[in-house]
């Protein structure tokens, strides 16, 4: 009989999220540790108590789940954990800061419905914040021609050389979008785009997502009016709109929960999964062929 | 199926009450979120966590309830907390800080046993503090007159006006208790007394007490020598003593802890309720009525 | 039927102890309420609420564990718990701050596998320290003559004084062990030692115990490199290396654990046991009796 499934649930905001912890119950996670203010100094002790306490064969049964609102200092916290454990002395990590990971993975899964990936060419904007760039990554795995937005063309850059260490042969270019001019220009040409910018900021105007004649699907990850992209709603899903399809945060939201669901479930399938951007995607990948 | 039942806990006090805990435990919840120094600004991302992660008809497995040893900080936060939903995402909420809510009702259904309640005329001493004015509150609902106690008779004048703005057509005096014989005066003609006091205060002497011809009922929810009605126990459960039928803090205990688990118990019944001193009262009256 | 079993763990750390948590899980704890930064001031109210929420027959299914790193701090809430605790209305409890107790008791428990404990002499080695005195404290009970050791002479016969005053008849020496050749002379003739030093301490060099005739059994408690005495692995159970059967932290380990589970089963067994050094060192001979 194997252990009671335990999530450590590492947290780097004050309160641990409550959403995180109620997609684990609904998981099927059986008890959850759940720890605000988790700083990498005191996360030694946090995964020493966690691998040290049940046999090789029952490690599976414990799992780690990072998160919080700043999705940088969940990325250092992911580093000190994975530094933390040794040899076979190791139990699977899942980073979801601020639901970047689920929700830039079902973001492109979104577009991956409408448009096959490898040939379109992606903008996405806001492209050098934490769920923007990641939705560069996985995009750029895909081998899509991206262009990464940003109101500031040398943030933009940066985050293109960064996808680039981390992706082979990937095909992005920086692109600065801080007036409306500027946007429409790197909108010219790309068949999907993925907003992915702060809460009531809107990053795409209606009239020039209209004037876009490439533009067949329209993803904006903003629930907060004014959305990122004018003329959608939040709750749309795959909603034609003037010949666009389109997304809104919520619309996408459905799928964001079924992947971090499966995410958490797949964390107690063996004891040595990290579960980044990456690992994430390919589980929302196998979800999608599977339904 | 339905989903495992999650009660996020919000305590205003650093350590969340293991006392709230137990009892959450006791009702059936399969999993406690518990948070503590939880305040209003902190409120809005735990509500968010718990309506958005479930959908609309598993919201009802889902709920909040707020404690804490300071009972104005409670309902700042059910404030919060309310104005946080909209729309169809809520989930049912409780108040139970310092026990007031729970406590008010198993004393009101205590004095309902042996009094025909609108008839009878009350006093409640310390009748401006949390579970005071909680009872009075209760009582002014059900027609009785009430004689609201206070040392500062602007404080119960206060406390008057605050409950005659809730309960319409409400019959409730201000009076000063500040000395033994105004005390006594305050007394004199009631059929019930409930003191509401400070731990370890004595506010109605045994003497003063036996000189209340009309005095039929005396509730004391004091639990800490000295007790707050001289000549009585805290284990007095419709114990008479010279004529009077006494109920101590111990002894109202066990109908306040039937109902506090049975509210958390409604809690998941639906995703929309608010449980304060009224709803809790009511939920009192039925167990009352079905014992 | 029972009552589901709540465990509160009173961390006296900030993180409560993920360590503690898994194991309580894995003796069949349902509820963990964690509270971590516990102080002997805030303990009131923790208290009150495991021991006024459930009835008489059920106060066996809540109980209390005192962990943290900081064993002293352990102690001081022990005896805050203990005093909060009154009449028939108490829980039980147990402290293992920093594993001292189950670690203590495992150490003695692997020595008493090769001597014969009363007849055997054996020498403490960092004897003054939470883990160190423990020991002491289980051989002196035993009968076993002990040698107390420490760096400082006067910190030793502190040692050996509180013991003293805890057992009748304790044979206890002070012995000072701040050069290699006073820890040579003090392990002359002992047949077993327990090294219950700082990790990373080297306390006694292979060749001061290769020299050591009398000596037949070796336990280090120490799991980082330098180990506590030279020679040995972290992993030995029971290797035999040169003529001395070793015992390393981690070989020590898996009966720590054992110890540490049974413990907390024990827990639920009744409402009024207080499990510190001795009680669960008697759980650990009655575990290696039926084995």
């Amino acid at each position: 009989m194997s252990k009671p499934k335990i999530l450590v649930q590492l947290d780097t905001d004050e309160q641990p999220s409550v959403f995180d912890g109620v997609v684990a119950v609904d998981a099927g996670v059986d008890h959850l540790f759940r720890h605000g203010n988790v700083d990498p100094v005191g996360v030694r002790d946090l995964v020493f108590g966690a691998i040290f306490t049940r046999g090789l064969d029952d490690l599976k049964s414990s799992a780690i789940f990072i998160g919080g609102s700043d999705v940088s200092a969940g990325e250092t916290l992911l580093a000190a954990v994975k530094n933390t454990m040794f040899g076979p002395l190791r139990i699977s990590i899942m980073l979801d800061s601020n639901g970047a990971n689920t929700t830039a993975s079902a973001a492109v899964l979104a577009a991956a419905r409408h448009v096959l990936l490898p040939d379109a060419e992606a903008l996405v904007l806001a492209g050098t914040g934490p769920v923007g760039s990641r939705v560069v990554r996985l995009l750029a795995a895909e081998g899509v021609q991206v262009r990464v937005g940003s109101r500031t063309l040398a943030r933009a850059e940066a985050t293109c050389d960064s996808v680039c260490k981390r992706v082979p042969r990937a095909r992005v270019r920086a692109v600065e979008t801080a007036s409306p001019n500027a946007t429409a220009a790197a909108l010219d040409g790309v068949q999907f785009v993925i907003a992915a910018g702060t809460p009531g900021v809107e990053l795409l105007a209606a009239d020039a997502r209209l004037a876009a004649r490439a533009l067949k699907v329209a993803i904006d990850l903003n629930a907060v009016p004014p959305l990122g992209i004018g003329g959608g709603e939040a709750t749309d899903k795959a909603i034609e709109r003037e010949g666009v399809i389109f997304y809104g945060a919520i619309g996408v939201g459905g799928d964001k929960m079924k992947i971090h669901k499966a995410a958490i479930r797949q964390l107690f399938e063996s004891n040595d999964q990290v579960l980044d951007a990456e690992e994430v995607y390919r589980i929302g990948k196998q979800l999608a062929a599977s339904s």
